[in-house]
């Protein structure tokens, strides 16, 4: 078959590939990632209500191999093929699935389960090692960002992207909340979701110096305080929306990264990385590249409530 | 244009992507991985003579955006045309070029420059973030190996990735080599030519432990004895051919890595870690994560002589 047409060679030129303050007006691509065991429609509602132009976004997913996983898998099938064949506007410019190859080490995975101190550290490192596969195999020469999505955010502003792209950092993150009924109040209200977008604090790097090699500090646990700020405590309704402010840690559930902070090689350590992990690992491997991470206390997306 | 077909939807089974012992007949796809400066027609003509089936070889090259890189990649791109639009048998799968878009930090690349100790981390950080923009935008979901190869690799067996992978090992090195002419002898000889292939020792762990956190531990400096074990020592012709170590430290000369091992995240640090950096950095970074190197100090590869 000597007739076949020549295999493709591709050219790309890093330098055309920029990440600015408006990223739409410079037709800049955007890869949305999003580990996902669960597959909730209030997610996918929002990520269809994005307004950044759908044919410079990119999706991916990667799923666990579980019976959870299977059903999540369903469900994200059948919107990704009714979106897909729907008009042109609403179609992403690419969808990538992935299913995990390994087993997931915890097998339940309800609330008070995954968070238990001592399955911690082998579900983060599980975690990491999921980001790690999704990034390193759906990265590619032309993406300017990287926009990391939980499957359970399940509410945020469409603008999302443009309004974190304006602030020009490395990695920024919005506050993740959740809502929940009040008994007390007899009313629906707010409360602070994901403690791993911090300022680091003396004590915490006191116990840190103390640790074995191996040894992670988690955050958001009453048995190891570590007296960090965390972002979740400073949400004021009544401050500056706009307010950024530097972090230390930061949380995957929504993270806007500059893909050039990856490419130069910040990922997620599934090892104890200064006796951090996953994606707090992350936001200290990118400082150790000169790049800093920001969070917004006053933007808020929201975490569903199990 | 509401008649356009849907874009694609791709779904990738990890645990099809093997890493066997006998890749070709598995048909796993490796992806060759270079780091380009400069073009020598010798790498070229030894690259195109591979064994192993090309249409599941994609080929990966970055190219620093130098005077230098620009004659490289003029040369590149001429060898690839023409391999492209010649026989089937020999083309690859795909070839993708990238330009850097960072100075290099050093200008002038001869051999006695680059390895000046004082130039050496900055060096090997520029490196290091090289490596990692080619792997983090080519690496697929369907990759079943990364073989990384220097582009002054003038001279290796075809069989190289069947012979390596057939150790079934995470990461593989041959031993690098150089020739020359031995002005005594009055006839050409060999000689060991990349040092960063060791075993680790008590002075080097001895000297890290006392460095600040941003200092790195350089091989094969006089300033700055190890006394590590260097696989470049080794090399024993009366001996087994197919001897494999065990290695701390890997160079990047030729370096077959099984995918999975970068996609856990094992990648180049551009920073000190655990006072290694780059080639060397990676296999302690896969030692974190559990994967190991081997080395082979009787299967040689040789490097150019300038
Ligand atoms: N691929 C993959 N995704 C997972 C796994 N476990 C959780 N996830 C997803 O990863 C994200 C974060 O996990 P989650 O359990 O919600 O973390 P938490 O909210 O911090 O407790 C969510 O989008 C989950 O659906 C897993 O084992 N594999
Ligand atoms: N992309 C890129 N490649 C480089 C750069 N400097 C060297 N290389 C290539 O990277 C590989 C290793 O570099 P080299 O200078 O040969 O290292 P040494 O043999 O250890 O001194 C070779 O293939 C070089 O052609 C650079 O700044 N950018
Ligand atoms: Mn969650
Ligand atoms: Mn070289």
């Amino acid at each position: 078959n000597e007739a076949q047409k020549p295999p493709p060679v591709m050219h790309y030129y890093m330098n055309n590939v920029t990440q600015s303050r408006t990223p739409a007006e410079n037709e800049e691509k955007v890869l949305i990632l999003t580990p996902l065991a669960r597959f909730y429609q209030e997610y996918w509602d929002n990520l269809v209500k994005i307004q950044y132009p759908h044919d410079l976004i990119s999706l991916a997913f990667i799923i666990p191999k579980t019976k959870e996983g299977n059903a999540a898998y369903a469900a994200l099938q059948t919107q990704v093929t009714k979106l897909q064949k729907g008009p042109n506007k609403k179609r992403f410019a690419s969808v990538t699935i992935l299913r995990q190859d390994t087993e997931s080490p915890l097998q339940s995975q309800n609330e008070a389960e995954r968070h238990k101190i001592e399955n911690q550290k082998s579900r983060r490192a599980a975690m990491a090692k999921a980001r790690n596969s999704l990034l390193f195999t759906t990265l590619g020469p032309t993406t300017s960002w990287v926009f990391w999505l939980d499957a359970d955010i399940v509410e945020f502003p469409p603008t999302i992207i443009q309004d974190l792209a304006a602030y020009d950092a490395d990695i920024i993150a919005p506050n993740c909340y959740q809502r929940y009924y009040d008994d007390k109040k007899k009313a629906m209200d707010i409360r602070p979701y994901d403690f791993n977008n911090w300022i680091d604090s003396p004590t915490a790097k006191e116990l840190a110096a103390k640790m074995g090699k191996d040894d992670i500090l988690l955050e958001g646990y009453a048995e190891m305080p570590t007296y960090r700020s965390l972002m979740a405590m400073m949400y004021d309704p009544a401050a500056d929306p706009g307010t950024k402010v530097k972090l230390d840690g930061v949380g995957g559930a929504a993270l806007l990264v500059k893909a050039d902070v990856h490419r130069d090689g910040a990922m997620f350590p599934a090892f104890s990385f200064y006796h951090l992990i996953e994606t707090e690992g992350f936001a200290k491997m990118a400082h150790r590249l000169n790049r800093e991470s920001y969070g917004l206390p006053n933007y808020l997306v929201y975490h569903y409530n199990e």
